[in-house]
Parts: C-alpha cells; sequence; structure tokens
C-alpha cells in the first residue's frame, strides 16, 4: 500500500472552495462505510427547525476539519518551524477526520438521556477490529488505529498533536463556526480563516499564536460568542431538543415497561437496553431516528405519540425567560399543566444553556487548553491577560433559566427575529 | 380569519437573506404538516454524493420560490403596471410556495420506476379535503384549492399567474439555480438576481424582459446551461440515481413475487401496489427511503442488499461514454456481467441524460413558454432571435451515452473534477 | 420642477448592490459640480499605503450614506411608525448625500495643519448661493439649504433628523465601516446591515433599537473596533499621514517666508494665506495635491523635496512603539536626527491615535449621541449598561505612543500583518 | 544580494485574500518609484463615471497579475511537470508584474490622440539604465532588463514565458476580469479562478488546459464577453472617453498653433511636441492630467474650456444608435451642431467599439495565442472546435456604430441600466 496518491484528488466544498486529498489512507477513510455513515447525521441537530439552511451533514464537517489540519500541518512544513514533529501529519490528518465518527441521531440533544457519549464511541469504532476504518488504518501499523484514538480522547503522548483538534482554537471549532455560518445564513460566524492559520507557529509542544495575530483571535472569538448566542442556544432550537429529548425519554421508559411498540428496530432496542453493538451503532442514522419519529407518532401512548407529532410538525414548546426563582415557577406551571390533563414530566422543561465562548484558565479550574500568545521575545501570555475583549467575553455564561412548555391555543410560532 | 399578519416575519434564508412573510396564509401553509414534511425530502436527491454540501431540502427551495415570486409582485405593485392584475397576488404566492409539495423521496431519480407523478401528487395533497394545507385554503374561499391547483397544472384561466412558477426563466428555476449553486459551492449558477427582477415587466398576460435586460438573461441562462453540465448531469449523481432506480423495481419485483420482505413499511407496500394514499404519501419521506435501503442492505436477496449496500457505502458504478453504436457495447457488457455472475439487468445502465438550458419555439415543437424581450416600441421577440448565445445553448441536447456498471477490483471512485 | 422621477434611477454600487434615486432634487445634486468634485478626493486618504485597494472616492461614500438613509425612512413610512416625522424625508436624504461636501485632499490627514475644518466647509458650500448645490435645494425652498446645512452642523430643531446621520450607529459609521471593509479586503468591517435597519426605530425624537437587535449592535461596534486597530489606526497610514503633515506644514512656512516657489497654483496659495474662497475650495482636490507633491519634489527646499519624494516612492518613516517617558525618547531621537543632519521638526513624529469605538455618556464627558435599546415595556437603556462586551471596548482610547522617524539604511518596509 | 526573502510578505488583496511575496527582486520592485507610479493611474480609465466603484488602479492589477502567475508557477513546480522550464520563474514573475509600467493617465482612452503607445513605454522603462526598475533587474544579471522586455513585447525565445501574460487566456486578463467585476460591483466577471488554474498544464511550449476544464473556460470566455457588452464598451464610459480625447486633441493643436497657456507642465509640452523623456513619462500621471483638465477648464479658448468642464461635472454627450448608412447621419449631424455654433470636429463623434471575447486563429488572421485543450490522449485542440458557445460568441464583433453629441437642454443623463 503506497501512502501518497499518484494525483491530488479534491472535493468540492462551499466553505474551503477545495478539500485536498493527498494521502490514500485518508481516501480509503473517507470511502469506508463509517465515514460514508456521517451523510446521515446533521451536523446541527435541530437548528434546522430555526434556520432552514442548517441540513449540513457531519460528513462535510469532517472533511472541513481535515482539510483545516492540512493547511495548519502544510505551513509548518513550507516553514520548516524546529518544533513542528513532521512524523506527526499523517496520525493528526487521521484525527482530524475521524473525530466525529460516533455521533448518534441528534447527537448532543439526545446524549445525556441515552447515555451515549460519542468520544467514546469514536475511539470503540476506531479501535474495534471489525471495522473498516480500524482495518485501513491498522495498514499503516499494527496500533495506528489505537494512537489515532488516543489523539481523540486526549491521551497521546505528543500535546502539540492533541491541541490541532482540541483547544480552544483547534482545527474543529474553526470549520464549524464557518461552515454553520455559512449553512445558516448568518454572518456573525465569519472571521478571516486564511490570517488565523497564518499566525499559528508551533511552539514547545504547543500550538501558539504569533503576537500580531492577536486581533485576529478577539474576531474569531467574538464569532464564537456571536454563534453561541444566535444560533446555537436560540430558544427554538433548545425547545426542539427539549421535546426531543422527551421523545427518546418515554420511548426508553415504555420499552423498559415492555409497551407493546408497533416499530422498535434492533439499534434502537440495543440502546434502550444499554447494550448497543458497534453493528447497532452503524445503523442508528438520523433517518432511523426519524422512521421512529413519524412511526412512533400513530403509537397507542398519547403522551409519546403526541410529542413525536410535535417534532414532526414542528408544534415546538412556547419559551418564557424565568425571572425570580424557578422553583416557584416551576410549580405554578406544573399546577396549570395538570389542570389541563398534561404530564408535566414531558411537557414542562426547564433549561439553562451555558458554554462559553472562551474559558480562561484561573488556578485549574479549566481543562479546556487556553490560546497562548506568543510575543517578539519569545514569552508566552495567556490571550485574557492581553486582551479587554476577550475577558469581557470570557465571564459570560449568562445562565438565564427558560421555561419551555406547550401553548397551543395560540398560534405564535417564533421565527429568527 | 385576517389576511394580513401584525407584523412582518421573517426567516433567515443564506440565498435571498430573509424570507419576508406578510400573509397570515402563507404563514398558516408554511406550518402545515405536509408543508414541513418538504424539511425530509432533499432538494437534489442523490447529488450529495457529488457535491457533499448539497444537503439542502425542498423545503428551503420552496420558501426561496416564494420569496422571489414576493418580490416580483411587489415591483410590478410598486410601478403599478397597468398589465398585471392585483387581485392575482394571494394565488400566486400559494402556488409558489405549494409548487413542490407532491415530491416523494429522492423524485427525480425513482419517479420513472415507480409511477409517482410528483405535480398530480401536489395538486391531490392541494385538493384532498383531509390535508391541513387544504383546509387553511378553503378559508379563503371554498374554490381556493382548485384554483391553486390549477396554477401548478397550468390549467388556470391567466396565464400570467402560471407563467410566474412554471416558464423558462420562472421563479423556480430563479431559485434553484442560485440555491444549488450555493450548496454545492459551485460559482455558475450565480446570476444577478435583482438586475434580473427590474427588467421584467407583465404585458398583455405574459412576464416579458425589457430590452435592456437581453444580457442579464443571456447570464441566466449560461448559468443554467453549466449548471447542467456540471452539477445535475454529473455522472457520478447520474450514476447514484442509476442504482438507486435498480434497488426500486428489484424491491418491487420481489415484493409482487411475494419475497418475505423483513422490513415493508406501509407507505412502501402501498407504492408497490400501485395504491398509495393521501396518509401514505405523508409518511413516504426520504428518512423512510433510507432507512428501508440500510434494511434491505441485510435482506436475503443477493442483488437487492448488494444494491443497497453499495448506495449506502457510495460503491457506486463505473462510467464510461459509449463511442460508436451502443448496442455493441452492451452487448459486450452484458457478456461480462454474465461471466462475472451479476445479472446485466440491475448492473448495467445506459443512459444520455437530456434537457435544455432553453427551448426555443419552433413551429410548436415545444410547450414551453418562451423569453421575450420587449423593446421600447412595444415590440415582443424571443430571445432567441436576439441572442446568437442563447441560439447557440438552445440546441444543446448533446446526448451522449454513457454506460454505467460495477468495478470494484480497482478503487476508483470518481471525485468533482 | 417636480419632486419625483418619472422612473426610479439606479446606479451599480458594490456594497449595497444598487443606489435608488427616486427624487429630482437628489438626481440633481448628485450631477451638481460640487458633488462631482468628491470623485477626486479619497474615502481613506493615505490607507491605499497600506491596503492598496483602498482608492474609492468620497463619492462613493456619499451615495452609500444616501442609500442608507433611504431604506432606513423607507422602512419608517413602510411600517408607519408614529414617531417619524414623514415631512422630513427629502431634508434628511439631502444631509445624508450632502454631508461630506466640504472635504479637501487628504482631509483628515492635513486638516490640522492648515485649519480647514470639512464640517464648516460642507455647510459654506450649501449655503453659498454661487454653488450648484445651493441652486438646487433653493428649488425646494429658499431657507431649505440653510435647514439642510443646519442638519449637518447638528443645530437642527429635530434631533432624530440629526441622528440619522451623526450618532454613534448612524447612516456615515454603517456605510464607511462596510465600504471600507470591501475596498481593503479585510472582512473585519462587515456586519448583518441588513438586520440591524430592521431593528431601528423611531422613538420620542431619536432612533433606537429593538432589544432583540442587541446582539446585531454588538457585532456592529465589533467591527468599528477592529477597523480601528486593523485599518484606521495602521501604522504605515499613520506614518504616511505625519509625512504629507509635515510637507504642508513646511511648503507653508516656506510660502509664508516667500519661497520663490516654482508650483504654487491659486487655491494653495489661498489656502497658505487663510483666504480660501469657495471657488478656490472647488478646485483644491487630490489630484492638485498630488500634482504639487510631484512639482515639489523637485523644489530647491531639500526638506520639501525629500518629504515630497518620500511620500510619492512609499519611502515613508520607520515607527517604533514608545514605551517609558517619551519625553526621553524624543530627547534621543532628537539628537540622533541632528547628528545625521535632519531637521527633527520634519523627520520626527510623535503620535498617539486615539478614538473610541463607542464612547459611553457618563455625566456629561460626551457630546455623542448614545445608543439606546428599547425593551418590550418601552423603557429606553443605554446600550453599554446591558452589554458587557460593548463596556469592555468603551474604554479602550489604547493610547500608546509610536514614534516616527527615517531609516533608510535598511530597507524595511512594512506590509499589512 | 540574496533573491529570497527570509520570510514570506504579504499584502491584502480584496481579489487573491493576499499576494505573497517570495523573492527580493519582486519586494524591491514593487517598492521602486517607478511601480509605485502606478498607483496614480487608474485600472478602468473613465469607467468611474458609469460604475463608481470603478476608482481602483492600475497597482493593484500589477500585483494581481503576478499573484496569478506565481499560483500557475507554483502549480507547475509542485506538480513536477517536465514540460515546464523551472528555471523561467522569475523571468515570469518580473515581467508579470511590470507588463503595465508604460501606461500614461487614461490610457487606452486618449493613446490614439497622443501617439503614446503603453507597451512601448514599459519596455523603454524597463531597458532605460536611469530607472530603478532597471537598476533592481540588472542585479540580477546585464542582460535580465532586456529578456524581461522581450517578454512584454512578447519575442522571448520561449513562447510558454510570453503565453502566461499574453495569451487569450492569460494573467493579465484573468486578474482583470476579476478585478473589474469586484470593483464596479458586476457579477459578470467572476468565474472559478481556483478551477481555471488546476486545469492548466504546460506541454510542448505552450500552456493548455485539461479536457475537464472545458466548461471552465466556457466559464471565463462568457465572464469575458458579458464583460465587454456590460462594463467595456458601455456608451457612458465612451462617451466620457471621446470627450477626453477631444481635449487633448484641442489641447495639442492649440499649443502647437502656440496658443499662450496658462497651465503647461513640462511632461503635457514634452508629449506634444513628440519628445517625451523618461522622466517626463514618470511625471506625467492621472494627478497631472486632472489637474490640467481643471486648469484648462478656465482657459480663454471656448471649446478646450467646455470640453473639460463637461469632463469634470460629467455632462458627458449624448449618445444614439446609428441605424442605416452613418454618413447620412453624421452630415444632418454636422449642419444641426454648426447651427447651434458647435464645432462639429469636437462635438461630434462616431464610435464602434469593437474587440473580441474570443478570437479564432482561422488560417493565419489572428496573431492572438489560442486556446487549446489537452485530451487524455495528448492530442491539442482549439476550444472553439469543441464549443458552441466559444464559437457563437468568437464571430460577435457586434459594431453598432454609436453617435455621440452634446444635448444640454434636457437633463438626461444615463445611468447604469
Amino acid at each position: 500500500m503506497s501512502w501518497s496518491l499518484n494525483e491530488e484528488k479534491v472535493f468540492k466544498d462551499p466553505v474551503h472552495k477545495y478539500i485536498h486529498v493527498q494521502d490514500r489512507v485518508i481516501w480509503d477513510l473517507i470511502n469506508s462505510k463509517e465515514f460514508q455513515r456521517l451523510r446521515r447525521i446533521r451536523q446541527l441537530g435541530t437548528s434546522f427547525f430555526t434556520f432552514h439552511g442548517a441540513e449540513h451533514s457531519r460528513f462535510s464537517h469532517s472533511l472541513g476539519v481535515y482539510e483545516i489540519t492540512r493547511k495548519i500541518i502544510a505551513q509548518f512544513e513550507r516553514n520548516q518551524y524546529p518544533d513542528w514533529p513532521v512524523e506527526e501529519r499523517l496520525i493528526s490528518l487521521c484525527a482530524a477526520l475521524l473525530h466525529d465518527l460516533g455521533h448518534g441521531p441528534f447527537s448532543h440533544s439526545i446524549e445525556p438521556v441515552l447515555d451515549m457519549h460519542h468520544e467514546r464511541w469514536t475511539c470503540r469504532i476506531i479501535e474495534d477490529e471489525s471495522t473498516e476504518v480500524n482495518q485501513i488504518l491498522r495498514q499503516v501499523s499494527p496500533d495506528f488505529p489505537e494512537q489515532v484514538a488516543s489523539v481523540i480522547n486526549k491521551r497521546y503522548a505528543k500535546p502539540i498533536v492533541v491541541s490541532l483538534i482540541s483547544s480552544q482554537m483547534d482545527a474543529d471549532r474553526m470549520d464549524y463556526l464557518l461552515r454553520d455560518a455559512y449553512f445558516t445564513g448568518v454572518h456573525y460566524g465569519t472571521f478571516d480563516l486564511e490570517r488565523l492559520l497564518r499566525m499559528l507557529r508551533p511552539y514547545q509542544g504547543r500550538i501558539v499564536v504569533k503576537d500580531s495575530g492577536m486581533h485576529g483571535v478577539e474576531d474569531y472569538l467574538m464569532s464564537r460568542y456571536q454563534m453561541y448566542w444566535q444560533v446555537y442556544f436560540h430558544p427554538v432550537t433548545r425547545s426542539s431538543e427539549s421535546i426531543l429529548r422527551n421523545v427518546f425519554r418515554r420511548a426508553k421508559e415504555l420499552y423498559m415497561a415492555q409497551h407493546p411498540f408497533q416499530f422498535m428496530p434492533g439499534p434502537l432496542a440495543e440502546l434502550f437496553e444499554g447494550r448497543l453493538t458497534v453493528d447497532g451503532h452503524y445503523m442508528l442514522d438520523e433517518a432511523l431516528a426519524q422512521t421512529a419519529l413519524m412511526q412512533w407518532s400513530r403509537e397507542k401512548d398519547a403522551i409519546l405519540a403526541d410529542l413525536c407529532q410535535r417534532f414532526l410538525t414542528r408544534k415546538l414548546f412556547k419559551y418564557e425567560a424565568v425571572e425570580g426563582d424557578p422553583a416557584l415557577k416551576l410549580a405554578e406551571m406544573e399546577q396549570k399543566l395538570t389542570a389541563n390533563g398534561l404530564d408535566p414530566r414531558y411537557y414542562m422543561v426547564l433549561d439553562a444553556p451555558k458554554d462559553l465562548p472562551y474559558d480562561v484558565y484561573i488556578g485549574g479550574k479549566t481543562n479546556r487548553i487556553p490560546i497562548l500568545i506568543l510575543n517578539t521575545k519569545g514569552e508566552l501570555q495567556e490571550i485574557s491577560e492581553k486582551s479587554e475583549i476577550v475577558r469581557s467575553i470570557s465571564g459570560l455564561q449568562r445562565g438565564k433559566a427558560v421555561l419551555y412548555y406547550p401553548e397551543d391555543q395560540e398560534d405564535e410560532q417564533e421565527n429568527v427575529d
């Protein structure tokens, strides 16, 4: 097996113009059945309810992460930076390409309910000898699958490789900000990728940013901040996720209580029983999940059927910001729902989205890799020490609670603005 | 029921920036279950195999066609052109929005095999009293559903309304060229929409183009020409469509021959038996079709299982342009396949894509509505009489035959260029 | 004279796609000789030395400010907001279009040296009866020129009209951020104009922002912040401005000392003598200033000739951030220059650019109109009270001093990054 | 002198994102006074009258041509194509960068009147030992200036180098189509540069196109066709050029007749007398030409003053397509003008723009280098033999005559559409 293709192959990509493939291993991994399955997992879960253009898949995104990683490494090689270990190229590219392999349908939305951790699944697929991905990687060397997996679960010996795809400014985040901005149509997520990449330097086992790139980093972090509040935490999206979680929670409960399901395909049964196999995971894509939602919308259980119908026809829960004590508000709503014959366990969700556009490392409180600025004297400084703007958004966890509940009487569906 | 919303609502759209909704009927139609179903039908069928970004749905496209129609009419109203019948606004918008309602999964690809004509289905859904869409339209007037349907099947009394969504330069084509270009990432499909719209005039029962807009029309038709050859007729896409057609042909044959399917959901059974109901059509989305492909890839019938697997893992047929007599080539290939134990009925497809970027009306040979240029003296001229460029692409049916067949031994998957 | 054109006229514009002209007065103003003169004044002074694309003129920008103002007003009229005084449309459009009429060559760069205040000149041109602009405006009503001028110098009776073109988020700033971003090619300056405009509301004599538009305002202010540091305050630009200022200072001194200039056109003589006429102002465009620079590069005075040559051939001053006491640094440099035979009055410039992306109104300290957010209860709140991000950039005056001086021995010209 | 820079330098460019400079010679040439002068020559002459954004200079364009050439060569080198002579890299880059050095103010517009051939001037500046450009080139080798000049005047021994910057699909045309489209804001001129570049191959002393790139070439040629008719031949632009030509014709006649000019700078006098020096050419930029126009608008000669005023205030000539015999029309107009006291020699222009988007080589009729398509068998075919579209535009010289003449009575200035 030769490691380099006779002729570079390209994929047309709307975000990066072209994805360039130069290695046979990469080409083969893209053509593996486990990677092709990512075409059937959407990148942004239920965001399409808010932004109808957001129908892109993890397949596209994974190619994008690979391409950005390839560009970073090519720059390091072109400039022959001594701190970049040239022998780490292939493993970095493989890890970048495969890092999302383990995602299930609507993954972030339903993972908490079904205990299906995507990163663990990614590693399992890579390491399981029955998969095509494993077989392709093994041709590089017998322990190559394990090594690739260790990059993904952040245990690889060289942290510089890990930081390429798992830091606070990595190829993963860079691609999804640009890609999600492109497909939703919002412009908040755009930043100057080419300039940012040119400012990266391998330095003492880490990837750092040249100090003239500080404003570029600010720009990138502001994109992140804006995408969080405009897209990822949009209440319409959160509302649909709440319903979806309740659907799967209810279905699992019914299944465990031996409800006679008309439609219960193997992989879902495995999942509910906590014994999902690698093959079951392969079959568990969004087509299957959507089909289950459609079939279950005809199930006899009224709650399950209603929740599924709501999801399919976008009759989502209404939302309201909670001022004051959430407990009071919850109690009040619980009473109201019960009076209307609705089970509060499935028709009421309190939600407080939280994540940080940038997480400052203070006294070991975070395990995220910080963004470091390298000055001309070779000194490193954590970005929030230098930038007031970064400081201003670092603290913004803005956990304002929102309450979701049905309100059908009035047709008051939300739209973007 | 009031016909106008208190406040204009908007959807963020990557192609038109925003979709503006001003009428309650339109708002309600968008929220109907039949329209929401279009989120589960992709706009470009299997093109995502060639252009991974092409994962957008008919939902997005339908909103786009509505928006362009709205803009055209708003321009006509703003300028108070006497030839535009102002009372036709709402029916035009409804027809624009709903024109794709009848599409099934991978519609263009499998329609010929399953005899499922999408335009007839669109009208049936609109006219069937059980649908939400019908109920919303009926609130305008009892015969409004029939009227909207008659615009879609081109029998409406006022041809100017029909031509808004079904002519050779209509809102449908304008949106899909721009949208498909955006999501695939190719630039060929872009043209100056705003300028083109400003050049349109209602005139004697038709929509015509002011003569200073001639180069704009040329630009639009060239976009169409390029999209045909670069995207819509791309051999990788055609190859995957061939496989898909053979999957459904094989499945239908097995079903009619009482093959004991493990997975045969109601709507598919109805479809194979030629008795698909409106409710069955509602359930028959791409999630169901993809799930069937996955389940059938484990069926006992070797041909069906293999074809499904090929589709799911992108092990498509190879292709070869046919020079000389296709019959000879076919006979030769038939022999070869049979020798390899492959059934030529399912493993060999001769394909000659043909459609015209612009179809000149000559002596009644076409039933497509031509593009007419209006000069300052009020005279009309068919565009190909004025433009050499349009003439040059009008004749281009370029039916070069291509033969598709499996070649697994060598890993020679195609990519874009 | 009719106030409305028979048919809307358009100009193609790269930033707004089209500029729409609907009024004869606007059309005539655009065609006046004083407005056409703006084609000969660049928008960004000497920024082209840093960003070679920045060659656009105040003519383009003025059309853009007009277009944004037109869009804001059209939105107010379409929604029939009661707080918008409809009779103020034309005066608003005229003031928007003409607000930059008074700019001289490289205006911001050399205004301080030559005491040529552009806003005062704008008003003078509008009010002087000899100008075409004045004659066109007078056709509306005899006092219309004075009224338009009063909008520009912020004394107009209705502050809502003033705030359209002179507040911290006005049509002027919106256009120049987008336009300067487009022509320089940096992406920092882009924000979602359409969304921002939709969020504006006339309210109690001011223009305020609906609260769901807060993130849009943050986005706009961040663009401003980034453009300040990446473009407007770029040291290469500041360096060339320093040289330019010294050229004109030296030329003025020589002129006052009766130096026998080979080239001293009337308008420059008038300017140096402090008696510039309206006609002299008309002739004083950048073509004349550039020609003077070229001619003076052959003058006998060595300092003037050298400074002009530096400017024409981009042999700019080198720069260095000043740490510690500037006085010490200056004394040291003065000595060094004198030793090299260079006059420190012309070959050394200490510069500390300062302006604020957003200026918080605290206890009367600013006369800038703040950005107010309108909540659903009809209450107003100043943006920096609501947004931590705005707060973080409000204080950023970052006046780090930079010292400019010649260093020819080593060819160390700066470029963008 | 070392030929390679320690660190790559970049310029921000709106069209190519960044211009990359890797060689000291290139860096020094960019910083030479003759190259910096190109900032003072606009790329599109008087097109800014029609498209106000078209204010970009030949400086920007020259950098763009250099960058495209650099990219083409980098691709050839990366793929190690044997037909590319690697030693030709530097000369190709220098010729690409410098090819427009000889342009005078409004060059294409006034060259015919003043007999100032820009290509000859480019070579003269390169070869004249007094210029900075010459001195920089000579450091490579004593005959390097002559060699670079020979590439520009197409006499260089290796035609493949010539064809990089002077063929029907060269770096020059590629850059100006994209750049002019960007700055005017029209979209017609855009094509997929990256894809086109990837399809180029050095082959037997020429640059040819891989056959899968045929549609890309069609797309490029259609851009050219559209830019010709929408931008370059726009009648408003042609009208202003006619006036400009008449200004300089009149000025020259007056000068030769010893008219006592108030303003007649040396370089213009040299030019009128046919003895322009290299130093005079350096001083002869658009600032000087514009200043002359302004000063001459106050000259005593009524014709010269009026024509200059028309140009400065955009009181251009009206235009009318000539149907039938132009001689008749001309005679009629001559009479009319004379009756109105206007000299037909300066107030009437018959114009028939002609150039070809693509010029087919037939029987030696053209000296333009054709576009050749390389098929997989190594055979070459001229593009118009393969493409009907190219054939359709090849013949389009469309020389419809247009008559320009003043019409001031009615204010009927033209705008874009």
